[in-house]
């Protein structure tokens, strides 16, 4: 251990510290698929030196003061669902798990608005207020495996973001520890103008520049109709226009998915499936739902859709939080499976689309693409990749492969590199390319911010102050 | 002159700089009503010792690299119709016109997506893109008065914010140079999760953080449909009422204004009217657009809405360029008139306008309200204040005495000081209280990306590290 850990106890309470190696190993591994390969191979590349069980702002701001005075790594910590590896500790140190922050500490039907504490489990949190007739709008696949402050540390954004929003979107305000254990609460408001909006800094820093203790959210009623549909086209480049043109047309159903003709014979279950399918909900009052649902069919039938009716959407509804497919690959000796989403303008999803099957193909058994979320001004493409190497060296190098191909094929066509898993480890190499010269920016403010570099150090490329950035998930390699 | 003038005009280019006094009084007074009482005086006690015309990036850049070198004050400008003074030289040195970087980049009809040099004249801008069958979605009462660059820095909102968003939602990338003369470009995308949203540093930073000289915005089709409608209230409660149903049921007409008794007299010009008004208006697809204007007319029937016909709107949307209510008062000796937007939630806005009203009746003639912009967690509240003092000195001090009552009953409140307008001078007494803890962090982000202060040095109570803050609008007076 590389620092004095009967002053951490000192300083956070005994009993909140671990450094138990079966402790220590759990908070070695993430969601990440290249951990776990490395969990079926017994390897820990990346444990901390004790683990801070942390269970509120003021024991939060207790440790980042001291780890900031001792320059310890802090690796915050949720429910470890990440699939980037962002909250494996890359410095060592401590990792923060906040999970034992948890609860709603006020609800607002009124005002429609939501505190809870930055652990709290997401489908708990939906869970109740679903019982108030409310719900989040923000659902995740990983609803039931993240926390809040989670979603605020990545940039979650959630499967009816065409309607709801993504987190960014849904977040009033929250408490934030700073690196030297400096506290502080955003103001609460619907809109203001009163400087800039800061709350942005720590959305999507991946705990870099501060760690989140407690969120404020926007909430919703429930909506009372639904009206769902499933449609087939031929080509995928007509699924793609018709995604244009809905979002163009100003229209907001809540669940708009895409899927080309791989990924749709698995959604369907029906490996003869020839064409690609496009999922659509719109929800809300009973005779705009009607009208909204009425106007997307419109759109798809004058691009030669075929209705396929609810069937589809009810399955994918039933089973969307199922992860199965990756999950039977990661669980076979030199299997492997991925998940790569990024993003596209209209004049670029096409084009990144087939440059990216083509470049995958080659080294994995199926390349899987789905659209699904969709702005007015582009799209987000999902990748799935499943494979099967010799063994689990093979494998990684296997993984390693396809996220150089993706990442370089992605930035050649101008898209964006990441649409809602983030930077973590498994981004870090591109992570320059795709800023450019804004990421000297993000670096000023992690000196301002976090000089000590204390603060998840090496991930988005930031350590403190006078420190040469990492730059390669190479280095990281066990 | 406290710098090399020569020098100055060796770096951006002798034909740029101006330092004729007619030229620098020009730049002494925006469209702050404390400004156009210093004009009828004809006092002008923040005057720029220079004007720099800046006809680009690099023109840009050279001016803050050699402003940081000198340690000068650097002012942006666009347009002046900034309503707080933010444009205002507080520390004196340049104000840098961004008005000759005019004109659009770039359209992208299929992506929707507008490039705009940051001085083009927003009015300009929509009848461009009106031209070719589209719109910016944007339309705050100085379309015509104000730029693209300008709405960035004071975080804008136009008129029809409840469809389209306001400017954080519209801005899509934009260039900036730092206050060392380095410029960075965002990179474009529909959505992303490649680090925090730096972006947001540099929206409604009021120039104190960077200037910014390119904007990339999303642009929309002109909607092919539009119902419009007005209602009666008898009680301002019951209008509230509809607000927060309207925005709770996920309807979002793009108009939604309530007036008060008093400014619905002016709007109507009816000075024996009673009750309170309900401008709303929706736009999009024909069956879309009648069920939600339905919709909204069902949540104010149920509420005692008494329907007035389309003919308040459109007289609304004929005289919305119109500022003659107010501009009148500035032009007679002695006359004031002040606009005041605050916001609050749905459980506090009904006393903040009570409170607001009582506070403010005693100093004023007229206290008009109306509430504009509408969010599902509450509303913002803008104050119109019409008075006549005995001579200008007294209207001086009666526009003081009505922003530290305003000001002083919205924090006791609870609400949030500015919905749209900003901080510029006007708010600096109240912008510490306002943004508590988080102030500090505003500050650490400005020594950081200004050390030495020159970025419109003392706005957002910002100067360069280890300066004090200017705290009041006090220290301004002439």
């Amino acid at each position: 251990v590389t620092f004095d850990i009967e002053q951490l106890r000192a300083v956070v309470g005994a009993q909140a510290v671990s450094t138990r190696a079966e402790d220590r190993f759990s908070y070695s591994h993430d969601a990440w698929p290249l951990a776990a390969v490395w969990r079926r191979r017994g390897l820990h590349p990346h444990t901390p030196e004790a683990v801070v069980r942390i269970n509120g702002t003021l024991q939060a701001a207790r440790l980042l003061r001291w780890a900031s005075e001792q320059g310890v790594p802090v690796t915050p910590w949720g429910l470890g669902s990440s699939v980037t590896g962002a909250p494996l500790p890359l410095r060592g140190g401590v990792v923060a798990d906040c999970s034992p922050m948890s609860g709603i500490v006020r609800l607002d039907d009124e005002d429609l608005t939501v505190t809870a504490k930055a652990g709290t489990l997401g489908g708990e949190l939906e869970e109740a207020l679903r019982a108030r007739g409310l719900t989040l709008g923000h659902s995740p696949q990983s609803l039931h495996l993240s926390t809040v402050g989670g979603w605020v540390a990545t940039r979650a954004s959630g499967q009816f973001s065409s309607r709801y929003g993504s987190i960014e979107d849904l977040v009033i305000a929250f408490t934030v520890v700073l690196a030297d254990g400096e506290a502080m609460t955003f103001p609460l408001s619907p809109r203001a103008a009163v400087g800039p909006d800061l709350r942005h800094l720590f959305i999507g820093a991946e705990g870099t520049l501060g760690l989140v203790t407690e969120v404020t959210l926007r909430v919703w009623p429930l909506a009372s109709h639904q009206r769902l549909g499933a449609v087939r086209f031929v080509a995928l480049d007509d699924g793609i226009e018709v995604l244009r043109l809905i979002t163009r047309a100003g229209l907001r159903p809540h669940l708009v998915r895409l899927y080309d003709e791989d990924e749709a014979r698995h959604l369907l279950r029906d490996d003869g499936f020839s064409g690609c399918v496009l999922l659509l909900g719109s929800e809300g009052a009973a005779d705009i739902v009607a009208a909204e649902h009425a106007a997307c069919l419109r759109i798809c039938d004058a691009h030669g859709g075929a209705p396929l009716g609810a069937g589809p959407v009810e399955a994918w509804l039933d089973r969307r939080f199922d992860f199965s497919t990756v999950e039977e690959r990661l669980h076979a000796p030199g299997g492997f499976a991925e998940t790569i989403e990024v993003a596209h303008f209209w004049s670029g999803i096409g084009s990144l689309y087939r440059e990216l099957k083509a470049a995958l193909a080659p080294l994995a058994d199926e390349v899987l693409c789905h659209f699904s979320h969709v702005y007015p001004q582009g799209t987000s493409l999902y990748v799935i990749l499943l494979g099967q190497a010799s063994d689990d060296a093979a494998a990684e190098r296997a993984l390693h492969a396809l996220w150089d191909r993706a990442m370089a094929v992605c930035l050649e066509q101008g898209g964006t590199i990441s649409h809602h898993h983030g930077i973590g480890m498994v981004r870090l190499p591109y992570l320059t390319d795709a800023l450019g010269d804004t990421h000297e920016l993000l670096r000023r403010v992690k000196c301002a911010l976090d000089p000590a570099g204390v603060l998840n150090p090496g991930k988005l490329g930031l350590d403190g102050a006078g420190v040469a950035p990492v730059a390669a998930r190479g280095e990281a390699e066990p």
